[in-house]
Order: structure tokens, then C-alpha cells, then sequence
């Protein structure tokens, strides 16, 4: 199973999250390309670090938006989208292969993920940009959205996510975060349930019955207190339940 | 001989120069990459557009500064400046992959091309940032540069440009832009003197004395009144003294 | 009648519209910020001017997004949208009252003001900003509009534009630009029914029948070529008919 | 004794040292106005709580470079610095206004701060501002500097400080942060040194002689591990020792 999270977050003199540790932890990193947020030198040392590790690289492209941190939707002609996220993987692709590696996937960041869920324009936008860079580069994201499908259609390697600290309704999507309860909290809980999911078995769903999910990368979080400590309990459970822990696709 | 100018240096709505103009008549574009100037949108149009004109594609990488267009020394560190040259480098050089093509070059641009003349610092990380990227890529600049001597040093190739409307002194450096005549205005001298430049001449310099320059590229201006009509008044006089206009390397 | 437009819209080395022939002719000039469009050296410059010709300064907020020029939907918060329009009118009043005057009025640009048109969080959050900054201070904008309601049970003085050359519907609403017509291009026949605004007159509506606008203002343009020429065509055509030609609330 | 510290210094989902618990220890609060740091919500949140605490506003203005922190010297024309000051003064002030107060001073920030002890062109800029902006205001610097000579020139009120961390050298100027012991890292040396600038004591110099220094007011900083300690121990320090600590200028 992959673990993958959001690194190079920070910008210039402001830092998020904690990537080094979670570097020890995760498989494949999400790293920002300095549109919503990371800059060239924090790029090239996450990067970096990254592939002395083993992780892989992954391009977080997101909208140009550093005072939103990228979680506002923005309505971009699909057109200009589509050339940011050239850009974006392009200027990350260039650290990656200093390290002697490449950039390994994509996963579109915050809004821009949710957006392109449904948005078919944007993210018809998103999948051709990718296509154009590279037409052989696998795309990370959530089952049942737009820009998968899209992806698919064009030929792109899928990898479905699942979210490690998220209630799942009985039709495997997520619970709202306006939702009490869809948020969890408790790490050995969280890490039983990734368990489950990589290895066959079933979690609750939020109506109490069992759902299966089956995903190829299981996402887990960097910015919230305790989160490396989670992140942390989730490898642990997966090794001790003699999973491989290793970048999907290896 | 080589014709280069630098293009794509609007931003969004705004405009500057017209570069499909200017594609018309020169050999190598320098293309802004979005921190000068420049967006993604423009280096994908005008990387397209110069491919398809057999017109080489330079990096134009300049400061991370585009309220003040590039034209301001900033002090930024040199592993900072290293880390935004790769950046700004591999941007680009994904546009001009899916033209087709790839960076044939990397000219620094405004005061980063002025500081790094003589800013041994700032020099030398432009030059590690091109050496990381690739150590084949040509580089553009003044003769007597730090930057040149340094980029030498690390083997990359260097090419020597000539500024077609400059005066020059008698040693061969450009007359301050301070000084009444240092810059030429009048289309035929202007001609003229690249003509020579191209054919093995020589031209007059600011003291009356004859200079003979050997430059491997000759630089026009596309951003003031009158500079298209210019550049096309010296690739005729060029063409006219039998001299093939085409990309440096070809 | 007053006449509106927006000026100050360039950026750094940047350039858009001719700020100061239309200074000649408006009298109300809705200036730029610095975050859609315009710096402080623009806002000054402008600012300067159009207080020694008389002319209103307008505050013309924006999202803050200079890569899309402010005409692009942002999903900003309602609170963050109210601090960013405090901002940016604190910031023009300070060139205002150096220049002898203060901010006399408030117009949002762009996708701000389509909008808040309807939207009633973002509506609230630029009415509420308004107020917070000058509770006096008058709004300019589309009969019908959310914005416009929201000020007005605010108590903030409502001043109604018309647009000198878009059609209306027999609703008196715009027709919409992706309609064939949207868009009024004759000189003559913009200044005429710009006369006719002005004169408590009917113009054609795209039905044919006849409408009966009564703006407090009048926006013309400055960005398109020819719009200088048709601003003044209607401020000639105006004091033709007789129609006293100042800011609103004079 | 008045205490001043650089507060506002997040910037969107970035945050930057603890506000709201220096808040509680200084009297003067130089906010950043979203130049090299800040934004509008910051600026309107930590005004807001500082009026209400009674903790004077003084606009830290910088220059405009986020990716920098405005820690970077920028040669940027005077006339467009003087703008920009203007710029940043206004907006913060429409902020303190609205929480029922008014900016109170202004203390430049960063690289522009050490740039103006001696850059007489980017000084002059700096007090030009100020001057246009409102000539009783207050300026905060450092004694010796080009920019307060400047700006006692214009007539402008001028407060001295003194960094209750720094090492000092017989002369009086800060030892330089390349040397060894130029930075004090304990508590209670640093409130007892406070202690004695504050009831006309001497302080030991770099040399081990006694120097004496009158500020007007003293800098304690926060975003530093343990700098909101080592202020509250300084404050306890000076009231203990029977200081008034409060606003200068009250």
C-alpha cells in the first residue's frame, strides 16, 4: 500500500506542517509547485530529501492562489488552467530530475480537487495539461470524479485515494465536513481502518453498515496537530499487518 | 548570424512589444518565464509560435520581481536565485517540449544580466542552476561578464552577444545608457553596423576609433516605438551582404 | 450628468488604457487599487491628476487577482472579501487626501461587480466593508443589483449607472455580451442615446420598443481602441444638449 | 518605557510568531501592512485586539517582497518607495480607524530598515511618505541613522530605540549579528539590561565598559523560540523596578 500527503506547503519564510518527519513515513508526496504554495527552494529540498528516501514525487498543482492557500475556487478559463498546470509540473519535473529522479504522478491540490470533481471544463483542462506534459503519468484522486474519468478517457493511469481520517457514507463517498463526526481523530482507530482497507476488509461507513474500498493510495495529513503521530500509527499497523508500504506502481 | 530579442513579456491582460512581429525577423527568442514577466498562457503562445518559425527557444529568466519588471537589483541569496533560475528554466522548457523543441539557451534578463556581470555570487548561481539543468545548454551574455567567465569555467558553451543600437567604446564595452548617444535610433546606422558586425567589419566606436566586434548573436529591442521596423531593417541589410540569418549552433 | 470610467489600470511597466485623455473628458474616475490592477505610483499619479481637473476619485475594488485582472469569479470569504475592500479604499484615500481631496465614492470592478450582482454573502461583505471605512460614502452601480439593495438598507447613498454603450433589454437590464448586438460600437449613436439618458429621453431597446433610463452616472470606456474618440463624441453631445457635465452629487 | 514588537506577520493560512500573547506584553505594535507581510484580515484582526488592549499602532512597513519577508534589499526608485509607504500608512490606518483609533507611528521593517541608516536616496523616499501622509506622525528607529536625520529634518517627531537582545558596542551601535555574542539569549540578563536603560543605568558594552543609552523606546521580538518569555520577563522586570510601561508619547 502507498501512503501518500501534502508537502512543501510553506513559502519562504513561513513553514507548514512538518515535512522532514513526514518524509520517514509516507511513500509517495504530494509537493507544491509555488502556485498555492511552496517556492523553487523549498521544492528543490523536499525534492530532494524525497528521493534520497525512496518517496516518490508527485506534482500538487493547484490554483494560483497563494493568498487562498489555493482553497477557493477560482473561475479560470480552462484554457489558462490548463497551461498553470504545464508550468507547475514542468518547474517540479526540473528539481525531481536534479535528484535523479522524475515526477512521478499528479494530484491537483485543495479546490482545484474539488472542483474538477464535477467541473468538467476545468478539469478537462487539468487532464489535458497532464496528457500534453506526459501521457504515461499516473493521476491520484477520488473515485467518482470528473477529472478521472476524463483521465481514463485519455488514457492516463488512474490511482484511486482514500483518506485515511474521513467517514465514508454507505456509497463510498465522503461525509461532508459540515458533518459532525466526519473528521477522525483517534490515530489507533484511523490506523485500523487503513488496515482494513489494505488488505481486504471493510470499515464502518456512517450509517453503520460495512463498506469496502479498495484504493491504490491511502492520503494521510501533515498540517494538523498529532498528524505525524497518526500518519505514523498508520505505518506502523500496516507493517505490523505484513503490508508492503512502498509508492504505488513499484 | 544570430537575431535575438526578448519576447513574451506581457502578464495576463497586460501587453508589452508584439512579439508575433518580432517572430518574423529573429533567430532566438528570449522568453520571459513568468517571474519578470511573462504568464503561462503567453510562453505557451509565443513557444509555439517560435517553434513552428524555426525561431530557438532561450530561457529569459530574470528576479522574481514584476512590479518592477526584473529592472531592480534585489539581493536575494544565491541558493534562493539558483533555485529560481531551475525553476524558471524547467517552466519553460515544458512549453517548448510540447512544441516539439526543447531550451536551446538561457539569457538572464534586466538587472540580473546587469548584476552578474560583475556579482561573483549571484554569478556563480546562475551558472550552478544552468550546470544542474543541463550542462550542454548554451548561454548568451556579454563578453567580459562574470557570469560568462564563470559559466566557461563549468563548461558550459557561451555565445557572445552585440547590441545592435548600443555605442560602444573603445574597448568594447556598451557606453552608459547615462550618456547622450548611447543608444541609436536611426534604422539605416543601425543596419549598417550589424552588417559589419556580421561580415568581419568594423564599426565606429564612441571615440571616432574603428571596433571590430565578433559577436556570436546580435540583440534587437521589440518593446519601443519603432523596434519592429528596426529589427527588419537589419535582417534585410543582413540578408542583402549575403549573410544567413539562422539560429547560433545551427 | 456624470461621466465614469475606469482608470490607473496598468501595473509597474505595464500599461492599459490612455489615463489621461480620459481624464479630460470623464468626471468621475473609478481608479484601481493595486489588487486587480494598479500600484501606488499609478494611483498617485492618477489620483493627482484627476483631483486638478476636477475629477471624482472613484474606488475601484477588486479581487485581489492581477494574473486574471480581477475578472475571474474568486470564492474568497465573505469576511476576508470585507477586510480586502477596507484595504484597498484605505489605501487610494491616502493619494486622495494628498492630493487635496478623499475618496468620493465606491465602484467594484469586474467579477466583483457581476458578482455581487447577485451573490448575497459577497454583496453583504463589500457593503459591510463600505461602511466600516465611511458610512457616508456613496456606491455606484447596476439598478437591480443585490449589492446595491444591501447598501441601501445599510443607508449608504446609491448612485445608478447606465452603460453608454451596451443594449438593454426592454427590462432595462444588459443584454448579455455573448449575444450578437450586445455591444454598441457607432460614436454617433452612442452619444445620442447617451443625450437622451440624459435629458429624460427613451432609448431603443433590443426589442425595439422604447426605454426609459434616468442613471445618476454614465460609464464609458478606456481600454478598446476607439474609446477615447466615443467618450468624448458623448460628452461633446451631452453640452450640446445643454447637459451640465460634473460628478454626481455636485 | 514603552516595548515595541513586529506583530501581523502571517500572511493567508500562513501564521507567524504568537500575536495575541505579545499583545499582552508590549504597549507599541508595529504591524505589517501586507508588503513583506500581512494581510487585510490579519492587519484588521491585530488592530482591532491591539486598540482594545491599548497597545499603540505603528504601520512596519517594508518592501514589497513576500517571498523575501522584505529581508532582501531592493533597489527600488525612491519615488516608487515613497509610494509604496504612502500605500502601506493608508491602508493600515483604515484599519485602525475602524477599531476606533489611528495609525500612531511608523517603523520601517527588515532590509528597508538597515537599507535607510545609510541609503540617502531610499531615506528620503521613507520621510518623504511619511511627511505627505500626515507630518505629526511619529517615526521609530535607530539612533545614527541616515533616515532619522532625515526625518528630524522634515519635522517629524522622532522616538529612539534600543533592542533589548542585541549586544552594543562602545559607541553605541549594534554589534554585528556575524559576530559571536551579538544576540542575548537570557531572560534575565536581558530584562536586568532593560531595567537599566529604562531608570537611567548603564548597560555593559561589547567591550566590557559601561555604555548608557536613553531610548525612547525598547524592541523585544516574537518570533524567535521563547521571545514571548523572555518580553513578558523583561515587563515584569521594568514594572518591578518601578517603570511604567505605556505608549511613548502617553
Amino acid at each position: 500500500m502507498d501512503l501518500n500527503a501534502d508537502l512543501g506547503e510553506g513559502f519562504g519564510s513561513w513553514t507548514m506542517g512538518d515535512d522532514f518527519a513526514l518524509l520517514e513515513v509516507i511513500t509517495s508526496a504530494n509537493i507544491a509547485c509555488g502556485f498555492h504554495a511552496g517556492d523553487p527552494s523549498i521544492m528543490r529540498r523536499v525534492t530532494a530529501h524525497a528521493v534520497e528516501r525512496g518517496v516518490a514525487i508527485g506534482a500538487h498543482v493547484g490554483y494560483d492562489d497563494k493568498p487562498g492557500f489555493g482553497r477557493r475556487f477560482l473561475d479560470v478559463e480552462p484554457a489558462v488552467l490548463r497551461d498553470e498546470v504545464v508550468y507547475q509540473i514542468g518547474a517540479l519535473d526540473a528539481f525531481a530530475r536534479i535528484a535523479g529522479d522524475r515526477v512521478r504522478y499528479v494530484k491537483p491540490h485543495g479546490a482545484l480537487y474539488n472542483t474538477i470533481g464535477t467541473h468538467e471544463e476545468q478539469a478537462a483542462a487539468v487532464v489535458g495539461a497532464i496528457v500534453d506534459y506526459d501521457p504515461s503519468l499516473p493521476v491520484l484522486g477520488l473515485p467518482g470524479s470528473a477529472w478521472l474519468r476524463l483521465a481514463a478517457e485519455a488514457g492516463l493511469p488512474i490511482v484511486h485515494e482514500a483518506f485515511a481520517d474521513r467517514a465514508y457514507t454507505s456509497e463510498g463517498t465522503l461525509v461532508s465536513r459540515r458533518e459532525a463526526g466526519s473528521v477522525l481523530h483517534d490515530g489507533a482507530e484511523i490506523a485500523a481502518r487503513c488496515t482494513a482497507m489494505a488488505t481486504g476488509g471493510a470499515i464502518e461507513d456512517s450509517s453503520g453498515g460495512l463498506l469496502q474500498l479498495t484504493p491504490g493510495s491511502i492520503c494521510v495529513h501533515g498540517d494538523t496537530p498529532g498528524a505525524v503521530d497518526i500518519a505514523q500509527q498508520v505505518r506502523k499497523a500496516l507493517e505490523g499487518a505484513g503490508v508492503t508500504v512502498s509508492p504505488f506502481g513499484h
